[in-house]
C-alpha cells in the first residue's frame, strides 16, 4: 500500500471555528502561535506537503475570516480555499462541503472522490495514517481513527452518582482524521436532522445514520491528540521544536583548533550546516541568504557563530562598544525570523579547562537550537 | 465547607508502580524530574501541605523501592510510608490498603476514616477539591472525579467497524482523585474476585459491586488529567514553572539611576526580593543565605546580578579573567539547586536607547525567571 495507490481526487475539510473556550485563552488555540506561526499554519502544511491532497477547505469563524486569509498569503499556503462557518461544529463542516457541491454556477470547486475531515487543532497527523484512513474510506465508505481510552467512562444517575462504569477494552475513543466517499457523508449531511446539527459532533454517526455505512475503524498513534487545554501549548511547542532539523552553525578562526571544534560540534549535535572563518560580514552575508531563499518562511532559522579566541583578547564581532555591532545585527535578522547568538570559547593548553569548555559550548549550542528563543539573540555566550 | 470540617482521620494512597510505557521513556513518568525534581515528589508535596491530612502511603514497584526511599528522604517528606505494589493497579492500591489493617501485631499505622486513592502522575489536584472529596466520602461512603469526554467513545464490531457511538452529554471520563470510607474500598478489595484484580482498573466499580456503595461523582477542573504521555512531561514543565514565584534579584550600585531601575523592574516583574549595591562577596553571601534556610530544597531560586554600568567600562564581576568569578560562583551555586545570572544594562543618556535597554533587561529577567535553565547560569547577559 503506497501512495500510487490514491489515483483519485482527495480533499480535505478542516473545521477551524472554535472558539477554544477550554483552552482559557483570548486566541482560539488554532490561531495560537509557536515559533511566529500560527498553529493552523503547521496543520495547513502537514496536508500541503502530500502531493495526493488536492485541496484543503479551511472553515472559520465569520470574525476570523481576513485574519485567515491573511495567514494563508503569509506563510505561502497554496491548496487553501477558506469558507465561514455556522454555528456548530456540523454546521462548518457542511459548509465546507458545499464548496465541491452544484451551485446555479456548476461546481465551484471539483468534486474529490474522498474527503478527509481533520481538526485544525491536530497538527501532528502524518501522511501514512492519512494514507490508511483514505484508502479505508475509498473501499469501505467510511473510516475514523481510533484511540485506547485513557481514562474509564462512566455512566451517571440524574442525581449525579455512578450507575455503572465501562468495560475500558470494548471502547475506543473516536478522533480525527476521518475519511469518506464524498457522496455518502454529502447526503447524510443533506439528510440528518436539526437537532444532529445543533447538538452532535460525531460525523461517523452520520455516515451511519443517514447514508447506512459502518466506519472502518484504524488505531491511530498517540500523535493524534488534540489541543485542548491550555497545558496543551505547551506540549505542541516542544513537539514542534522537536521535530525541528538542527540549523547553521559557524566557526570563526580557520586555524587548525578551530577545525577540529567545529568537527566535534558537528559529530554531537548533527548540524545541519557549517562553514568557517566567519567575520562580522560573513554572517551578513549568511543572514542575507537565508532571507532570499525563503528559508525562515515557516520556521526560525538558527545561527550560532562559535567564536574561538586564542586568548583573552576581544574579537572582531565582540568589541565593547555601543551599541555592540553583532545585537543590531541580531535584531534586523529576528525580523526575518533568523535567530542569530554568539558563543565565545576561549582556548586553552591546559586539556581539562579546554574539555570543560567544549563540553559547554556543546550544551549551550545544543540549548540554544532546541529551545529558539528570541529573547536571546545577539547575546555573546560564554562557553 | 471548609477544611475545619474534616475532624477525622484522612490518608492517601498513591499508587505509583506503573512503569510508563506510554511515555515512550525509559524512565516510568512519576519518576522524570521537572527542575531537577521527580515528578512523584511534586505530588506527594501538595498532599504534606494539607494539614488534614495524615499519612501518604505510597506504592511503588519492587525495583523502584529504594529510588523512592531516597526521594523521601532528599526532599525531607515526612508523611509518607513507602509500600512495595503488585502486578496490577488493583493489587498495588490494596497492597496500600493494608499497611492500615490488622496484622499479628495489630495496625501498623491508625487506620483512617477516609482514604483517598490519587495517581502518583497527576500532581496538579487543589487542596479545595481534595476537601470536596474527602468530605462527600465521609459523606456517601465513596466518592470520585469526573470530566467531561474529549472525544466521542464509541463502541466497535469485532471486525473493527464503528458499531454505534455513545451520547457524549450521558458519559464522563472518571478520573482521580477519589474518596473512601476506608471500610467500604478494604472490604471491596478483599471481597473482589481475581478476575478484578487483573483486568479491572475502577475503585469506584468495586465499592458498588462488592461494598453496594454508589459513588457521588463530582466535577473537578482540568488541572487534575494524568502525565500519560510524553508531551505531557512538556505540560506538566510548563505548569510547573508557571506556578512559581519570582525569585531574587540584585541591582549593583547604589546610585539615583540603580535605584530607579530596580523599582521600575518590581513593579513590571513583581519579583520577590531585591536588595541594591551587589559586589560579588555580597552575591557570595546572599547564595549561602539561601542555602542555609533550604529555599532551594524543592525548588531552584533564581538570583539574577543585575549590573549597571555608568560606561563601557567592565565592573567588578565581570573582568575578562580567565576563569570568570561569577562562572565559578555560578557552578558552586547550581549544584545548591540555586540559579545565578548576570544581566549587563550600561547606562545612556539617551532617552531612546536607555528605554531600550530597559524593556530588554525586562525581557531577558523575566525569560530568565521563568525558564530556570541551568545552562545559562554564569553567563553575563547584555540588555
Amino acid at each position: 500500500m503506497g501512495r500510487d495507490d490514491v489515483d483519485f481526487p482527495v480533499a480535505v475539510v478542516l473545521p477551524a471555528a472554535g472558539t477554544g473556550e477550554r483552552t482559557g485563552l483570548q486566541t482560539p488555540k488554532q490561531f495560537c502561535t509557536f515559533l511566529s506561526r500560527p498553529l493552523i499554519s503547521f496543520t495547513i502544511e502537514t496536508f500541503e506537503r502530500i502531493p495526493w491532497i488536492n485541496c484543503i477547505v479551511v472553515v472559520v469563524a465569520r470574525e476570523s475570516h481576513d485574519l485567515m486569509l491573511h495567514i494563508v498569503q503569509q506563510f505561502h499556503h497554496t491548496k487553501v480555499k477558506v469558507v465561514k462557518g455556522g454555528t456548530t461544529r456540523h454546521r462548518s463542516i457542511f459548509n465546507g462541503l458545499q464548496v465541491f457541491s452544484e451551485s446555479a454556477e456548476g461546481p465551484v470547486i471539483p468534486r474529490p472522490k474522498v474527503v478527509i475531515i481533520h481538526d485544525a487543532v491536530r497538527p501532528f497527523v502524518e501522511e501514512d495514517f492519512l494514507l490508511k484512513i483514505t484508502l479505508a474510506a475509498e473501499e469501505q465508505g467510511a473510516s475514523g481513527a481510533i484511540r485506547p481510552l485513557v481514562s474509564t467512562v462512566i455512566a451517571t444517575t440524574s442525581k449525579g452518582f455512578l450507575d455503572h462504569s465501562l468495560e475500558r477494552t470494548k471502547y475506543r475513543a473516536s478522533e480525527m482524521p476521518q475519511g469518506f466517499l464524498y457522496d455518502i457523508i454529502y447526503q447524510a449531511y443533506q439528510r440528518c436532522s436539526e437537532s444532529d446539527f445543533e447538538f452532535g459532533t460525531e460525523c461517523l454517526h452520520l455516515a451511519l445514520q443517514y447514508s447506512g455505512t459502518s466506519a472502518k475503524l484504524i488505531e491511530g498513534p498517540p500523535t493524534l491528540w488534540k489541543v485542548t487545554y491550555k497545558r496543551d501549548l505547551a506540549a505542541a511547542e516542544s513537539i514542534i521544536k522537536e521535530t525541528l532539523s538542527l540549523s547553521a552553525c559557524l566557526i570563526s578562526g580557520a586555524m587548525a583548533e578551530a577545525v577540529e571544534l567545529s568537527s566535534r560540534l558537528q559529530k554531537s549535535l548533527e548540524l545541519h550546516h557549517m562553514t568557517s572563518s566567519a567575520s562580522l560580514s560573513e554572517i551578513e552575508e549568511m543572514v542575507t541568504g537565508f532571507e532570499e531563499t525563503q528559508h525562515a518562511l515557516l520556521y526560525p532559522v538558527v545561527i550560532i557563530c562559535v567564536n574561538l579566541c586564542m586568548s583573552n583578547e576581544a574579537s572582531d564581532i565582540q568589541k565593547n562598544d555601543e551599541p555592540a555591532p553583532i545585537m543590531d545585527l541580531s535584531m534586523k535578522a529576528k525580523e526575518r525570523n533568523i535567530l542569530l547568538y554568539c558563543v565565545q570559547i576561549i582556548y586553552s593548553k591546559v586539556p581539562e579547562l579546554w574539555e570543560r569548555s567544549v563540553a559547554r559550548l556543546t550544551e549551550i549550542t545544543e540549548y540554544l537550537i532546541r529551545d529558539r528563543n528570541p529573547v536571546l539573540t545577539g547575546q555573546i555566550l560564554r562557553a
